[in-house]
């Protein structure tokens, strides 16, 4: 009846150290992980998706299990059509709690077959998310060590106008 | 000194399951339970004024001693205009809390003489809300069970060119 | 089919001004407040029953719709022994909040027609507690302005060995 | 790498539906659940460990891939001996979130293999815990619905000489 | 190696008697306490930076430690510019407490040599704040109390038109 | 007014590099921070107040400007008798930040004049304590990292009898 795939959801707008830590725990769980990233155009996002594509694709080439896919509409429409039945969240701090919590609530009322994973993000990356990382780097701090390399490098091109960089 | 009567202010925008279940429990505890759609021009809602009085007067078409009102400007003086002594308010997740206390102190600063009386929703909706319920249906996914049938109907008809339904 | 009457359960060991804030007000909205102490052998009290009811007689004494009793066994079955269908309930911080959650909801299985009513404590007695209010009297530290001045005076009593008193 | 086995460890003193809620969807995401009664002699269990496994197993009966099993001493080193990596942990309350977060870091410190994975339970048991039905059944309160019926019969046994049974 | 000086930064829109309160408090700890205005163009407040330094000016005038000035960019930046190492920050409700962490640990990630220290506000402002202030005096509601007097005047003259005033 | 002197109360029992983070930030922010051991003789602590003392000493023997010291009695009347007017607290997670703030409201009312300062632990101790340590370290867990070289020789002799040592 199980799958063993888990379907990682999210905007990854950029993919963060916090995301991979996520993915490379669900990777020794699960056969296969999917980083599915949802594609909302009434949402502002800093990249295209295309980038984005890009930027997961490098951080987790050396994954085989990990796939990187895009979705529109009802996550558990998504998740059925997938075939799977895990939908996986990382937990840091606890007003994330409450909101992933609620989220796992209304997809389960949903759907009954589709159950929501949590796993909980290295200590490192407790408070650290896509918004305040892209904050930080618009007024040019150094946030290597919190995003790969290459995200760093993208985020720096962004916002080379702005003040410090 | 006690006007057995409690307001209860809101959005509704739409009235949800968990909103019936706050009324129905008031229901029993005070005479009367005025239901006072907070009128807020600025705010962008789903539904007019006109539509949510209809569907919260279909929802508790049945409750003698529920009255539908509207109102705009300070809570308080709405409250006091009314002749009575209790703001009543639901809880249902955390967070849910702590604003509704910070804006329970307000009040109680800018009126000494009016009570906000907090009742329990049922467990069944402690994670649900009217923002979160417009969010699913605007994707086609299915909330009957979380609002009132006509609620459900008139949410179907607003978001019928969606994806799903 | 409301009786207008409020429970208010605890301990009371002793009373502290924050207990009397939450009754002041449940007499505004209630026309009679029970003030139930729970005689629960197991626990270890600071004070006897009849200590305890006569502080709280002593700072109700101006309050004719307070009422003061005792009960052992089930809270709801006391409160439908009473004909009440209302436990009433002060919130301050929030692991308060938690904890008579999960009393209130654990109380509304046993007995669906019993409401559990929250009330806020007034700001200054947030972080108060009999506990804390003991544990500060028993190193002699001034509780003066925390609990009413018959409580001072007793609590002085029992600790005049303490250090500092 | 992953042996899809996850170790759901707990006191299970006794067990109830919110445990075999978790353990049910649990069983839909991995081939085999292990139930693993902590053994822990200092503490002051209500049932032996000979009724816990009783009790489990006749709730459990069908379910083909529930294992139940006892440990004592460090959970992460019965988990490395029974060759999984996935402890398994009920998500309920907030307290109980930094509870078991802190319980899952200090377990990643011991043996970062080990990955503690959360699951929601049913909202219906958001509230409930062994604790609380135990406190409730020995003052004769209704504990049907929130326990399997063999337990709801040993509980009262236990309690038979209480108030109200 | 201490300076004894603190930066409390923040966007004073307008200044509330618990930003004061955590000054006054800052002052018998530090030997400076420098109040910066973030300015922020991004951001539409409600009065001008040079509104809000006459209302802080006026609200600190008779303590000769309490120093205003504004800056942009980022905040470590500007901290180490001033040969400070000390961030100064209010604790009031929860929310608060998550957010003002996930500040702290970005900027100590940012610099390892700054610190965030927190104070705790008056319980007296623990739930409120320039936002919901803003709210309830552009709706008429009396605010005294809550701001210094000279902001209370310039809130009026600024809601002139609202409904109540 | 402000003597630049912080007193970092606890039982530390035993110190973890949890409470030395705390130490370390302190001591670049106040010319002296006194470690104050808090001599509880009903508590029942693991070491003795000597042990205690010797584990601090070369813990911080570094640190010119670290004192230890030991009380009893009302915390507010010790940080009176040093001349000091800071307490000095580290907040870890969510549990803690309530009970210390209930704490820092109390010794407030006790003593106006004194200033509860909170500094954020390194994020690697936000979910570790002197009761976890313990409790890992009795069951022969490695807890290497979590506390001082000493701590851990000495509580490996303590626990020299248990399971896995």
């Amino acid at each position: 009846m199980s799958s063993h795939m888990a379907i990682y959801p999210g905007f990854f707008d950029p993919i963060t150290n916090g995301h991979l830590s996520i993915i490379n725990r669900a990777l020794t769980i699960f056969d296969k992980v999917v980083i599915a990233i949802l594609n909302n155009p009434q949402k502002d996002p800093l990249f295209t998706v295309d980038d984005l594509i890009r930027m997961i694709e490098s951080a987790v080439k050396n994954e085989a299990n990990a796939e990187i896919d895009t979705f529109d509409g009802l996550l558990v429409d998504y998740v059925a059509r997938r075939g799977a039945n895990v939908i996986l969240r990382g937990l840091r701090a606890l007003s994330d709690f409450e909101y992933k919590f609620q989220m796992a609530l209304m997809n389960r009322k949903m759907d009954r077959n589709i159950q929501s994973v949590f796993l909980m993000t290295d200590y490192k990356w407790f408070y650290t998310s896509s918004t305040i990382i892209k904050e930080a780097a618009s007024f040019g701090g150094d946030i290597s060590g919190l995003v790969p390399d290459e995200v760093n490098i993208k985020l720096k091109a962004k916002f080379s106008g702005a003040k410090k960089a």
